[in-house]
């Protein structure tokens, strides 16, 4: 398993000690990150339903997924046997069975049914109906929204959880490279993509690369205009920007990186735009130190961009780490105005002001931890517009 | 856009109809697949919420999303851009502020808020919380869960879209056949990883590929006992099994595929129990035809192996076409006992009778169209253990 023992016991225990603060006895974690985090369970199952239990009165978490899964279960988590549980298919895609059925009867079974249940409800892995049935099947419990409360414990990295998101971010320096290499006039989109995957899985020789939340983005001509195009198999073409927000990933822990490359003679207003969000990333990185606040990161950038003309609606950055698709943020603290989270040694965030014009767009992004000081890039890289002329 | 302006325009008014066979007035659609299939919208933005509102009053549907991808509607959709509703970044990942806030505040807008609407409430990307605040702010309307509604359309399939599945098809044997290849003694599974999606990717030479909605599953050793583990940067082995699970998909329609390989002299059971899938697969195949019930091709897998000692609980395949991640599946019909929904010309399914014992197992599957007169594969490829001694 990617860590110790008595790193998945320290987070089971500062969950529980959550779980108490806020007068819960139980907690059904859905979200796929959150069940990695707390037993290291691994595997593409997450699109049927599937969850672990944290109890304040078992020692243990339980798992309960899928019949065809719990051999997976077995395998990559540090859970006995006895706290693995699975459901036949049966309950799979059926109109009139659905697996919160199921778990509502491992919950009664186990005596976790009256009680004051916290929820991830928020996540994307815990359906509207899977609620209703839950809530139908369980009457006398009551139900809590605490869809941040693990996530939230997430966003402060071990140094072994660190060490992952470095060595994410020596794989991202090599795929940025190769895909600024093949964004040719000429070459299909698809093809580009082919490496660009080959480059994120090959990863390093030490390290091997495993499959980033977010799939290649790369908006190209008037698609740079928005933030999540992807591609198709039409060439690059002579005059276009192509935005390539790509991310490399070990364990599921992500470094992403944006660049933008231009084939030919940049137009004016992109060069300048492109020098402008460099340096704002820079000015926002040298407000980050313990004790900032995510919004005191977005003050330094609006300050640097503003007076240049640079106006930007959107948040400027989120905390990101341990993640499966459908996206690499964590979904706690977002570098904004009115966010007052503040910041701590060991947090991760990508900056990534992107800039998206009527037909056109820049993107410079850079991922960074928290340090006792200040910051430390994950993967330092060339903070420029790419032209290839 | 992959469809004719006719072809959307059909599947709009066949979703009005069945609106209106079950009494529904609005139907709000979150599932990202249903979206495109509505629409043409095409974008990784589903990991914040979005929808698409069918309104039986309304001529043409409305897409709903966050700020920074509405121009992704305009490039991708057909929609008018007074059909294009955005929320502000001030409603992404919010304690207290929710984008289904908004969603409500543009249907009282327009009118469609006091009305019998129906959802897809066992949608991916529906969450549990966005229907709780739903319910609160549109206090007059009743909700109908109707998730099957777009995806039943789904399951014939128009001749441009087999056209698709094809060329995913022709991308497909491509893919195997380097996966096949990279499986080798002393290479790391990531980098075997890194030529499967440079294949997926590449496509052919008319064609390029999308990405497929499931990433590329690789058990390996004992890992084969289940079915949904990935990669990690170990190496093949000598002496031991690996299951490929793939897919190539083109305009996000899929075709799947999974064969096994062995590294050496395979145990019998392992050998024995191929030959037996690839005679069951056949059996089943065979009883393919228009009329025929989905349970009937399982009961003739059944007829075909258990006489032999094969017994498999969990469902031998389901319908698939269309779909963003986490799965390739449509989530209808299932080829299971008890499923007796009805094939029909054009329908598209993935026969995969996986094999999960305690410590082995084996995949040969197929994916193959319903036809007037029997069926068609998409992907023909010898059905058997890939043996590398």
């Amino acid at each position: 398993m990617p860590f110790s023992p008595q790193e998945y016991a320290e987070r089971v225990s500062r969950t529980k000690a959550l779980m108490k603060a806020q007068g819960l006895e139980v907690f059904l974690v859905f979200d796929p990150a959150n069940m990695n985090y707390l037993t290291g369970y691994d595997g593409w199952s997450f699109y049927v339903p599937q969850l672990v239990v944290i109890a304040l009165a078992e020692p243990e978490p339980i798992w309960i997924g899928r019949g065809i899964d719990a051999n997976g279960a077995l395998e990559t988590t540090y859970l006995d046997s006895d706290n693995i549980y699975s459901y036949s298919d049966r309950y799979v895609q059926h109109d009139h069975r659905h697996p919160m059925d199921f778990v509502a009867h491992i919950l009664r079974e186990r005596e976790l049914d009256n009680a004051r249940i916290g929820l991830d409800m928020d996540s994307y892995y815990f359906s509207a109906r899977g609620y209703e049935v839950l809530r139908r099947q369980l009457s006398h419990a009551s139900f809590t929204d605490v869809t941040r409360l693990v996530s939230g414990l997430r966003s402060i990295k071990s140094p072994q959880e660190l060490e992952y998101m470095r060595q994410a971010g020596q794989i991202m320096q090599r795929v940025m490279k190769v895909a600024v290499g093949h964004v040719e006039p000429g070459v299909r989109q698809c093809d580009a993509v082919g490496e660009i995957y080959r480059a994120q899985m090959r990863g390093t020789r030490e390290c091997g690369g495993d499959y980033p939340a977010i799939v290649p983005m790369l908006p190209t001509g008037r698609g740079t205009s928005t933030a999540h195009l992807t591609w198709n198999d039409k060439p690059f073409v002579q005059g276009e920007a192509t935005i390539l927000e790509l991310a490399a990933a070990r364990y599921h822990y992500h470094c992403p990186m944006a660049r933008t490359v231009f084939l030919g003679t940049p137009p004016q207003r992109l060069s300048s735009a492109a020098e402008i969000v460099a340096e704002g990333v820079q000015a926002a990185l040298e407000a980050v130190r313990p004790g900032a606040t995510c919004e005191s990161i977005e003050a330094a950038w609006r300050a640097a961009t503003a007076p240049k003309g640079l106006v930007k609606e959107s948040r400027i950055g989120y905390s990101m780490g341990l993640n499966y698709p459908p996206d690499w943020g964590e979904h706690t603290m977002s570098l904004r105005p009115g966010d007052r989270s503040v910041l701590e040694p060991g947090m991760t965030f990508h900056l990534i002001p992107g800039i998206w014009m009527d037909d056109w767009g820049v993107e410079i992004s850079e991922s960074f931890v928290v340090t006792e000081t200040g910051h430390e890039l994950l993967a330092p890289f060339p903070r420029k517009l790419f032209v290839k002329p």
